[in-house]
């Protein structure tokens, strides 16, 4: 195995002792990057993620333009349920629409939970060719939806503020509620393991929805698949859970078997601490709005972020994806400014 | 003045015994009422609010057929942008479009902050003439848009998932930011109180989008405004302040010259009663699409909440506004579950 000659990243969700923070951002391989409008223009969104050599240099972008200390493959959350057998349509600047939403038992009997590996060969093949071009640079991480997201779309069809027709099926068909998770959930933990074997280095599960439900729901639709994907997951590779919205769950899912947490910017550093006992790598949290005030502001409280979560068992990243209308020398001084701490 | 007979609410805000929580529900006078979507076909929504009669008849429809402990004037929070001489559009089944933003000192300079009770005449007289109406049978609760939720629409000039428009202007411009805000809370400190004389026996501040804000910038841009409308309001009547995802400011609040502090559905009763150490009146905070749920659902954990919060200084309410496709039956459901609690 090829030794990473940055190996920050994987140190800090090790909780090895490092000198400064490691820093990446999500979505830093999306819209704000001038080369990747580019390629926006000539390629659709799928023909994007599923082009090993597009997905690549996707990917590679933020590594040479930004700097940042770990790669992370470009591709979608809803690569899953298209594997899964589902019609996903991706329109550019609108969200995803699911024409065929799952409405009962039969709509979930009749979702594939085999050859996983093979439909998304594509991914593997990315990271596999990722993985050789970053040519041990930096660490690459893999990524999947949670299952509680996935069904977010997968029952509501298309993006949403309240996410209620999700809630409904969830709140009224608990049990077909739960069949369709620990669906997604198996398929999610075949994927991530094979992403392992293709290159990943570590994998992040983003729930982008666990904080429309309340703490107890969260424990009945979104932890328990959440615990197995870690479980599973973590025999393979350190493994970040990022349930965003759910900052009452993060004592909890610390004593856990990932090895980070991110985390959004609601939560200051030091309860973030306070609730995970300093037990975990915490991964967060600048506003991504932030990214819009001029350099010296981004650069002042940078620091100050670093200075509240300490320097150690700690990865410098957004509190969510980065803009598209960021500027690129904001990106480059957020990442400049945890380089530079000292 | 005259006598409230059914005062349970007013009583929790005092911090009073009370033999059971009242109940209301934000959005009560709403969409799921087949009454209200009546009036919705015959009359537009600047309508509806401007007139007195609608707003009255509107106001009172949840008091007769759900069976709630409070009515809440029908009107929007964006009636204040428009006082302000901003032109609000409100187009129904979509969000509120301010088609010229605030951009500048210029555009703040010409903002009227005068004449407000006048402008807002026909809120105050809607006041006035549900008052007499109610006849005493419940407290009438009048409201505000909080001044960071407000300049959100107003400079951001329609909603958003991020408002990055509007937080940019706050992290590049603050001191514009700031004369805003403070433009915006001498409007509505005028307005509420004005209110009252009209005949609110309590008003609710909605920060709506406070919870986009990281806690140090809540501290800049909400929570100095929020502290200056409920110290001065307070001077007239009970003040209820819903900082929406900002759990984050609760202790902090709790502390202020409010009276109850609304919750949204992601903090447990327990959570909340410590963070605020049991100083101030809790409202909310059943999840909104839990009212989708089968009744019997909805009725147990109406329960399960009330014993969370417990009886006294507590409110039951949603933790955001009811949705348009509750079934009425559900909405009547969540308040017998309240009143039948023993």
């Amino acid at each position: 195995m090829q030794e990473i000659k940055n190996n920050l990243f994987l140190k800090a969700l090790r909780g090895e002792e490092v000198s400064r923070p490691p820093v990446w951002m999500m979505r830093q391989a999306g819209r704000y990057l001038p080369d990747y409008i580019k390629l926006r223009e000539k390629y659709d969104f799928f023909t994007r993620v599923e082009t090993p050599e597009l997905a690549c240099e996707i990917t590679l972008q933020p590594v040479d333009q930004v700097g940042v200390d770990a790669a992370i493959i470009f591709s979608d959350i809803l690569v899953i349920p298209q594997a899964m057998g589902m019609t996903v349509l991706l329109e550019e600047g609108r969200g995803p629409v699911l024409p065929e939403v799952i409405k009962n038992k039969a709509d979930i009997d009749a979702l594939i939970t085999g050859e996983t590996e093979d439909r998304l060969d594509y991914v593997m093949k990315a990271l596999a060719l990722t993985k050789r071009e970053l040519n041990g640079r930096v660490p690459l991480i893999g990524f999947a939806g949670a299952p509680w997201t996935l069904l977010c779309y997968m029952v509501e069809g298309k993006g949403s503020k309240t996410f209620d027709k999700a809630k409904q099926f969830c709140f009224t068909q608990p049990e077909l509620a739960h069949q369709l998770l620990q669906k997604i959930t198996d398929v999610t933990i075949k994927y991530l393991k094979a992403q392992v074997r293709a290159g990943a280095d570590t994998v992040q599960v983003f729930d982008s929805w666990s904080g429309m439900l309340s703490p107890s729901d969260f424990n009945i639709f979104a932890a328990p698949y959440l615990t197995q994907i870690a479980d599973a997951v973590s025999e393979d590779a350190p493994v970040i859970l990022f349930p965003k919205g759910s900052w009452y769950a993060l004592a909890q899912l610390s004593k856990g078997s990932a090895s980070g947490l991110g985390l959004d910017w609601t939560v200051t550093p030091a309860l973030a601490r306070e609730m995970t006992g300093n037990n975990i790598t915490l991964q967060g949290n600048f506003d991504p709005s932030k990214l819009l005030a001029p350099i010296p502001q981004i650069k002042k409280e940078v620091k100050e972020m670093i200075d509240a979560f300490g320097v150690n068992r700690y990865i410098a990243n957004l509190g969510h994806g980065i803009l598209p209308n960021v500027p690129v020398d904001h990106a480059r001084a957020f990442v400049d400014a945890v380089k530079e701490y000292v």
